[in-house]
């Protein structure tokens, strides 16, 4: 079955929808984006990430062409037709198509999304770990906004690919912020790290509902800035996302982290991740 | 007549072309751009352009699908078609169309370029000088590449605009850098001096060729940097692009800057600018 599109109220195969050239998206970045993660043909914390699409689209003043309540219905519904076991919704928001110029025009916001199938994450306590590279942080100082602006942190992701790592940890003046395309934690003995939500973190959905687990699991939880050394050092670190949930850091730099295997921390996260991704979505 | 499109090496109404949802350029900013003036039916400076062009792409490891003199010879001829008395060539390219994932994937890019007729902008003598606004610099740090990652600068341009004035000029650690789509330069005495190119600064092409043109006009330039407090007590104080040639400021932060008119030199600068173009697109 091919792949279905929204966009604009209308649905159609993802294949032939087109946007016009002076769509601000395409030549300003001007928009923000959401994924979301489908599983057992429910959708994950959606109702996180449509809040926190609102507030992206606030900060940069455009305004959702539908209310917040009629676009989760129509993601509800867009996803009952076609319910993935394993899957994303993949929702982008641009300021729409004008004459090009940097003055906000007055026109229609762009607003789409669309359903994708993916593998099966798989036995947390089976899961491969992941080897990560250090870059400078040279990205803007709004990236608590989650705007299609992502050349830099496509950039970061191609260097670590190039070097065989698998993800890029982003340092801003020696201070471990977070990932190309994911939020870092690092744990030490009882307790667990994540740098502050901010001008260089985003408020990602994994990283707020593992916070709110944390204690469940019998770590106290910080959210306060480390370096890298600091983390390097630690017992256990974990990257996590929408799409990849969490995943353990097997290597930084080449440096081997902790025992070279999942910790015991990570893992028991991971299970209290799951057992609220099966409550939501059973 | 309407306005017409070449995209992908298929010439058509602007109206009519359309990208893919999963174009890198509308999910991923990822590309880069070019502004390029056309006087008298001609391209100015369109090797320059082209130059930096090449350097941007490569910069972010997207290859041309074209040479660079195909791609000159096919933006002559697209002029020649309709020989514009003012205009500009808008010029795109993106890493092209591929299932969404941050990874380089293997695809064709996207190249277009479109013509626009622009008002012609008449005798510097009589021309309007531009307020100025100050914002911080948040934007990432190779701003030296023309990336379409365009959102910050749409911000600062909007943020002036919403203040009554024309043009946001961004202050880096004290530092004046450039404005959100103008290089700016300062006059003081007989020196013409301008923040050097690099993580903050687009090497301009009306800046290169200012510099070139200063000595003519009996100035010395200076490619260094100044603070706010400097320019504000400058004698001129100007903003530079391709689309406004040259704009003399009148206000910054709402303070008059230099005599309340476009000072001797930058007039002197603008007219030697004008010789230029008249005699490379006579």
């Amino acid at each position: 079955m091919s792949e279905l599109i929204w966009i604009n109220g209308e649905i159609m195969p993802l294949g032939d929808a087109r946007i016009g050239v002076e769509d601000r998206g395409f030549q300003f970045a001007d928009g923000v984006y959401e994924v979301v993660r489908i599983y057992n043909g429910k959708a994950f914390t959606l109702d996180a990430h449509l809040q926190r699409l609102a507030k992206s689209a606030e900060s940069i003043e455009i305004k959702l062409p539908v209310s917040g309540t009629q676009l989760r219905g129509e993601i509800v519904k867009f996803i009952a037709r076609n319910p993935l076991a394993d899957g994303m919704i993949y929702l982008q928001l641009t300021r729409g198509a004008a004459p090009r110029n940097h003055a906000f025009p007055d026109c229609k916001p762009t607003l789409l999304f669309y359903a994708r199938a993916l593998d099966p994450l798989g036995d947390p306590a089976k899961s491969q770990g992941v080897r990560l590279i250090t870059v400078t942080d040279e990205r803007w100082k709004r990236c608590w906004i989650k705007s299609i602006a992502l050349l830099p942190n496509v950039l970061a992701k191609n260097k670590a690919l190039a070097a065989g790592a698998d993800e890029a940890v982003f340092i801003d003046d020696g201070v471990v912020t977070e990932c190309s395309s994911s939020n870092i934690f690092i744990i030490r003995g009882r307790r667990l790290l994540t740098h502050a939500v901010g001008p260089k973190v985003l408020p990602g959905i994994t990283r707020a509902v593992l916070l709110e687990l944390a204690p469940t699991t019998g770590l106290s939880v910080g959210e306060e800035s480390f370096s890298e050394d600091e983390a390097i050092h630690a017992d256990e670190v974990f990257i996590t996302s929408t799409t990849r949930e969490i995943s353990w850091v097997l290597q930084w730099n080449q440096i081997p982290i902790g025992s070279g295997k999942c910790g015991p921390h990570t893992l028991a996260l991971h299970e209290a991740l799951r057992k609220r991704i099966a409550a939501e979505t059973a």
